[in-house]
């Protein structure tokens, strides 16, 4: 198989710039000393995870019980599911312990954490948390000097459960785009982290894994002090958005659609195409950012960047390629129908989702299919 | 099965709305003697399909191949593929035709019907055609008065082809909020497809179809002369984009995304729920209409709307519910860890597509999976 052969859309992994993109991380990684557990949400696609883990990454992070069942199912114990637990969820948690899985669970309220051991004490199992900080206002997690630090790690710890460690994620740097502005998010991430462990430790309690992440603030940090473990899940693909947050060249980029053009409006210079909003999905995470891509950036069939040509409109499998700026009124003789474009998305995760597979493109042109799967 | 036994996130089909809103439509289609052809690139659902075809649609509308093999899997024969065909589809399309399903294909420029032309001898088939007629400027299409629409049907004719009629879609009818608007538009939309049709017949060729459609102007319309069918998908479960078109009210939608909170941020009066943009989607289409409900606006588990709480934000698998105005800084009590809510969402062909299924949720509490597929 070859990419003359694929129907579009598709969705494509160029397999040595994905290859490229995980040595980087992992070598930054390895530099700092720390260990790296890569979140696996972006892809949910085990030949990918393969490579990661091969490269040396230790353990994985998901964003769902799915994810951590169907990587178990191919061999990874140590999972770390790195959402704050609903209580309904725990019983499914327990059966992936009960089957060797070595599952980190994570709270951030005395709330979330009596129910972990209310539930721990009925089946007689001392869960592994980890308890989320909030390093940044962008999401969950406790202030480390929140007093509810303490509480939350003494109910644990009382309760008879394991409390691991902490973790982090710094996702407001997604809204930076200078590599100062990063380095000083990253310290802020490790800083707050850290601090927050220790003051866990100075109550006497143990707090194992410092546990922080992003891919920006992964790849600014100048170094990692007091952190056990870093997370990062988007670097494996790349996308626009992190480039217009300055942490990829646009030829780093790993995935992109493979699309068919299928029709014109010539006095507008619209192209459109058979990839909408269901191939790109509706992520327009470059919107405010210093360059909004649309819902992606052109590239021709070989993958070389038709520069100014963005998908500037998308229905759910319309998707509509025209030039920043003048139309194109010759858009029908450069791009004919039927002529094969890659569009280069703004969230590798988002785009991912909607595909049932990847098409991942190897270095001698050769395809070869690499299911996904989605849901809960 | 009933509603608590369901883990979250899930996506809810409220049974009895779904089958008022396809009755609603059906009843007017009847009144305004035209057929009806549901688009189910809405659901991509076979009970939710079924549903349409047993209350008197005929035939379906479909936005992908693979749309087509799965329901003439299932026994509909009579499809409208109603995107503009990429010539590399056409063996697909072949394959379905020569399975005895009554494809229909769409054109809209001498140069696709040139290559449906030529593979159609080769093949030696009369494939059935639908030139698409642009009617609001909103994508793809011949304006009516266009030169190019005689020349593709004359290129269709001449090549052996059936050219089996017009077809449009104003979807322009979505930035829209006033009746009188959308009845203007709906006109438009008539007029300007019954005149495509005319200009053809006038030169000598056959027309049989004018298949015309969108919800909120196939809602609005007030006759539909010359119009032989009328195409809709999203009225079967509404959502808050059409809600602010003004062609549903709350309680007709049919789609909610079942969640649980799993934290909080007292200072900023948000809660922290388990429905992040992976089980809504990333719809923003609400942003511009003239109410902007973020993500989606909150009921309780009920279904009761609980005014004024959006989900503000969200990020893969977390979703921040909060008060619009003022921050709820007893968000804690009032919607404490392990509630578990309904988000109506800004777009129900999004939404859906996250999910692998949809949880029926029957009149009297029962709920059954409906499986749904997504892919190409």
């Amino acid at each position: 198989m070859n990419l003359e052969s694929l129907n579009t859309p598709a969705a494509l992994i160029d397999v040595a710039r994905m290859n490229r993109n995980i040595e980087r991380m992992q070598q930054r990684m390895n530099a700092l000393g720390v260990n790296f557990r890569p979140h696996i949400k972006t892809s949910k696609c085990a030949p990918v995870v393969t490579a990661q883990l091969e490269a040396g990454a230790r353990g994985i992070t998901v964003s769902t019980l799915k994810e951590a069942e169907q990587f178990f199912a191919l061999g990874v114990r140590d999972i770390v599911y790195a959402v704050g637990i609903a209580p309904a969820k725990l019983a499914q948690a327990l059966a992936l312990r009960r089957r060797g899985c070595d599952l980190k669970i994570v709270a951030d309220s005395v709330a979330c954490a009596q129910a972990i051991v209310a539930f721990g004490r009925q089946h007689g199992e001392s869960f592994e948390v980890w308890i989320e900080v909030d390093v940044d206002g962008h999401r969950s997690g406790l202030d480390p000097e929140d007093e509810a630090l303490l509480a939350v790690a003494a109910t644990l710890v009382g309760g008879g459960m394991h409390l691991g460690g902490v973790m982090a994620h710094a996702g407001s740097s997604y809204e930076h785009d200078t590599h100062d502005a990063l380095v000083r998010l990253a310290e802020q991430e490790r800083s707050r982290s850290v601090r927050a462990a220790e003051r866990i430790r100075s109550a006497g309690l143990s707090c194992q894994a410092v546990s922080i992440g992003s891919t920006p603030t992964a790849l600014a940090a100048e170094r990692l002090d007091g952190v056990t473990e870093v997370r990062a899940g988007v670097y494996v693909l790349f996308d626009l958005v992190m480039h217009n947050v300055g942490v990829s060249r646009l030829s780093e980029l790993a995935l992109s659609v493979l699309t068919t053009v299928i029709g014109h409006q010539r006095e507008k210079g619209w192209a459109i195409v058979d990839a909408g909003w269901m191939a790109m999905s509706r992520d327009r995470g470059t919107q405010r950012q210093k360059r909004d891509f649309g819902y992606g950036l052109v590239c021709l069939e070989n993958g070389e960047v038709l520069d100014g040509y963005l998908m500037s409109g998308a229905n759910q499998e319309h998707g509509i390629v025209s030039r920043s700026g003048a139309p194109d009124h010759a858009i029908e003789q450069r791009l004919p129908i039927g002529t094969r474009l890659r569009i280069l998305p703004n969230h590798a995760c988002a785009t991912g989702a909607q595909h049932p597979a990847y098409q991942a493109v190897k270095p001698d042109g050769s395809i070869e299919t690499w299911p996904r799967f989605y849901g809960w």
